[in-house]
């Protein structure tokens, strides 16, 4: 294969990526390899970014103090989302759908935090000023980077996002510029399937294509 | 290849395509074919969202009248942003960049603005009660699938985000709920690089994946 040109093996593989990749709830409790996060790190500053700015900043979360930290605030939050809610016959279905969340960040060996760097002077502003949520977006170009290229080593990748973004910010001494993007756990899957687990237990139902497709 | 298992050689290949995708901003003139659009959007659908909730609106743009006011508010945005920036020797570089994305929106054959619907129901609220922006990185998700996926196609994508959120969304008249991500260009790359734009002009040179990472 010449560099930069992608054959047709490629793309149907591609699709099966995009297919297979899931928020993966349950981990196995071995470790990643050493130097696997780092390893992906690397591959997400491959992301595009505004003004080739990279604002992403990737916080591994190893010690138990902050990871105790942000399991509390995810139970804080999420008893605050319940209540919130309460939705007739969902209420079961969103308490289920937290403890297989709690799950995970009881389980997976690798933690980490994103966040994005609003106040960077790489790209020297380029592309942001009538839109400085491009930053955040960069950082989360970033993520999906990351998630895709570990599916393709048979790793799989949480997001949690029921969280208090200020009190994460804090637990985790991110300096004060950084816009929290998500909390993510990551490590062996212990299953793998192509439907997302909430379509498998019935939260919701993905919708054709169409129905998000307009022109004018 | 078993579905969801993925080889050496995909990973290879996956590499090369993130080292590879760009934010073009030269397109040859000739249209894609009859129904590329329709086809990435299928697969951008496959990206991760919030609790299941799709809030990707995908609005192709093709009368004369929208694309024009798109192309004044760039105009007027751009202007603005040269005035803030008064840099020191890069207000040439922010100009000739400009007139690059000017070139884009000339020239590309198919443009599409992205939203993310803040107000759908799809999903039923779940994982975005204190983050609701998560609504918005679930619709970025899904540009950087299409994105990608074009891109193994030999098709290129530039986004432009020197825009006004607000004109952008009137002159497109989207619904009130819906956020503005960001405005593209689609067509077949004039050229192909593995080098950012930006970096073989000289404006920003990307950093080492280790100053981007950090241990708690």
């Amino acid at each position: 294969m010449t560099a930069g040109r992608f054959d047709e093996g490629f793309r149907a593989s591609l699709h099966d990526l995009l297919v297979w990749r899931r928020d993966v709830r349950r981990f196995r409790r071995d470790a990643l390899p050493e130097g696997t996060l780092e390893r992906l790190v690397a591959l997400a500053c491959l992301a595009p970014s505004v003004g080739l700015s990279q604002p992403w900043r990737f916080l591994s979360v190893e010690s138990k103090a902050p990871r105790e930290a942000v399991r509390a605030n995810f139970e804080r939050s999420n008893a605050e989302a319940l209540r919130a809610q309460k939705r007739d016959k969902t209420d079961d279905k969103a308490a289920a759908y937290a403890r297989l969340k709690l799950a995970g960040l009881d389980e997976a060996p690798c933690q980490f935090a994103v966040f994005a760097d609003r106040a960077t002077s790489q790209g020297h502003g380029l592309g942001r000023l009538t839109m400085p949520e491009t930053i955040d977006y960069s950082a989360v170009m970033a993520v999906h980077t990351l998630w895709l290229a570990a599916r393709a080593e048979g790793i799989g990748l949480g997001w949690v996002s029921i969280l208090d973004p200020a009190e994460v910010a804090s637990a985790l001494e991110a300096p004060p510029d950084w816009v929290f993007i998500g909390y993510f756990c990551m490590g062996y899957p212990a299953e793998a399937d192509s439907v997302p687990l909430l379509e498998r237990e019935g939260w919701e139902t993905r919708r054709p294509p169409a129905s998000v497709f307009f022109k004018r």
